[in-house]
């Protein structure tokens, strides 16, 4: 179900974007029954991908949005309409600040760029993003696949993997790598209401992976960390604080917070590019509110009354706190805090 | 949708059954979209409808098993009849020993009533486990709503009211009563995934009450605690253990262990039914495991890959220190042992 566009060296490919001139996006709203790719080079296509997450995970939509400006770019859109586009796609979502951090890098570019280098100077951004995020990914695997034993349990939240970004994934790659280091792992993989993303899509993953797995619903977690059936919490983050306290899917902090009372470690797995150093700590990340229909029921079906009050924060703040480390492509920061409850130290090495 | 049976004083009604000689059960399974009665009277019927969730709440589906047997000694049936029959619904679930203690008073009476009354004997104790459930309800009600303080938030767990019993209900009868009394309440409704008795059947009764109300998906839960908008948590009973164990809805242990982590008291309210003398702790009570298919979606539609692994424990285990207190019909039941952690005291009262 890939796009037949003509096949060159210069085509970019994950496993739910490509670009060949054009965006191509996975739709994972329709994973994981359909595999269908959808034409995301118009700017307000793009926009639509990522508010109704066709496209989702914090990586991925910055590198998305940067190259549904590449796309344009190569259409010869002029300077004045690749900044109303980068814009427009600056705001689609508000909380993962890697898609302020990519679409700014962007615009830089379009700023400075001279007329005759626009187009060529634009492309080349993005494509960097897309190929500096494939390392990052690696590097963290790496980084993180060290911490983890054979014969481990390991629970996660959402999806964090070759979904959610345009290399092997934050969470999910550490976990990936891990497999491929050979040691013997069982994931736990919290379904992740209200838009299950753990449920549809990292099941899926794992699946296509071959790494053992359970699904369970988000409930079920604390009886898993109860009964020592998972050594280690891996999450992924959508944007992390200057002090160390990170925004991530809804059901984070819940997990965090069971994971402390369990004595069992959490781990928050991201890229530099998922740091915030205008952000001094997690009450001044945005918090996306969606459709409280999405809490109503799931997947185009309603089982609540149809008027029933709900709240649908897509994200929760987890403080640093409760974090054990967080692993980024440049190493494991550990939090010295987190046994003894002293506030958190800053993060120097990631500023 | 109500049958329309002959009215005479002899019916017995509530929220989701109606026993008119015949046995009569609203099917939950279909709420809140459609109010369908299903006649339970043969005890197959009756066993389906228990195990496939048409009927349920500890409370209820013990008094439905037990109003099978009248309908059954009604028409006719011999005593062994009545003895098999009762063995087939005592069997039905596991979990909840309000079935198996319900079932068990009806048994005594089949065993030692006289050959030409014991159709009267069966019909007048299980007409008595109605009444004595509606007594019960009423009364964990004035118990626990005087715990209760004006402007209060509260947060629940699965359905624990007028579905669940015969009378207004456990926790949610608490919930009513309070209500009833003019404080004003906010519930935080879990929506208790994974069959939605809190998006589905919490939300529709505190609607028909008009309590004020959000329904959340059960990882939002600790955002609420967290954010102090709730300063209590009451659920239900399956089965509580000499000790004080109980066990409730899955999904019940991680929310008590979120309201310990935030300080917010957790109430475990049911009556003297739900207490099993001959179980000396939670680690004896069998917990259910129902079909994974139930974790991979809802309601008949299924969003994670077909042969996804997943478990699905229907119950789980709270141990008594993390219960602030138990409300039964007899009265208030403080854990001593709560803030200490100190192993939990029996409870003598309810012995």
């Amino acid at each position: 179900m890939i796009p037949t566009a003509e096949v060159s060296v210069s085509v970019l490919q994950s496993l739910s974007l490509r670009y060949d001139g054009s965006l191509w996006l996975l739709d994972q709203r329709l994973l994981p029954e359909e595999e269908r790719w959808i034409d995301a080079s118009a700017p307000e296509a793009c926009v639509a991908a990522i508010q109704g997450l066709a496209v989702r995970g914090a990586p991925l939509i910055g590198v998305s949005a940067a190259l549904c400006l590449a796309a344009n770019a190569e259409r010869g859109l002029s300077r004045a309409g690749l900044l109303s586009a980068a814009a427009r796609l600056r705001a689609a979502r508000p909380t993962a600040v890697n898609l302020m951090g990519a679409v700014d890098r962007v615009l830089a570019v379009i700023h400075a760029a001279p007329d005759d280098g626009l187009a060529e100077a634009v492309i080349t951004e993005a494509r960097a993003l897309f190929t500096e995020d494939v390392a990052l990914c690696a590097a963290m695997a790496d980084h993180g696949a060290a911490l983890i034993q054979d014969g481990e349990g390991i629970l996660t939240h959402c999806n964090t993997g070759g979904l959610a970004t345009a290399g092997i994934g934050t969470a999910l790659g550490v976990i990936r790598r891990a497999h491929e280091q050979g040691k013997r792992l069982h994931v736990f993989v919290d379904e992740t209401r209200p838009l299950l993303q753990g449920g549809r899509l990292t099941t899926w993953e794992l699946q296509r992976l071959g790494v053992p797995y359970t699904l369970i619903t988000d409930s079920m977690a604390a009886l898993i960390l109860r009964d020592g059936r998972a050594q280690r919490v891996l999450v992924g983050a959508d944007r992390i604080a200057r002090n160390g306290d990170f925004a991530n899917k809804v059901g984070t902090y819940g997990l965090a917070a069971l994971a402390r009372f369990h004595g069992v470690p959490l781990y928050c797995v991201a890229p530099s590019t998922t740091v915030d150093p205008r952000c001094p700590d997690g009450a001044a990340i945005p918090i996306e509110a969606r459709d409280p229909e999405e809490v109503r029921g799931a997947r185009g079906q309603r089982w609540a009354p149809a008027e029933a009050p709900a709240e649908n924060p897509a994200f929760d703040v987890t403080p640093a706190s409760l974090v054990t480390a967080w692993v980024l492509e440049t190493g494991v920061v550990w939090e010295g805090a987190s046994v003894s409850g002293r506030p958190a130290p800053p993060l120097p090495r990631v500023m």
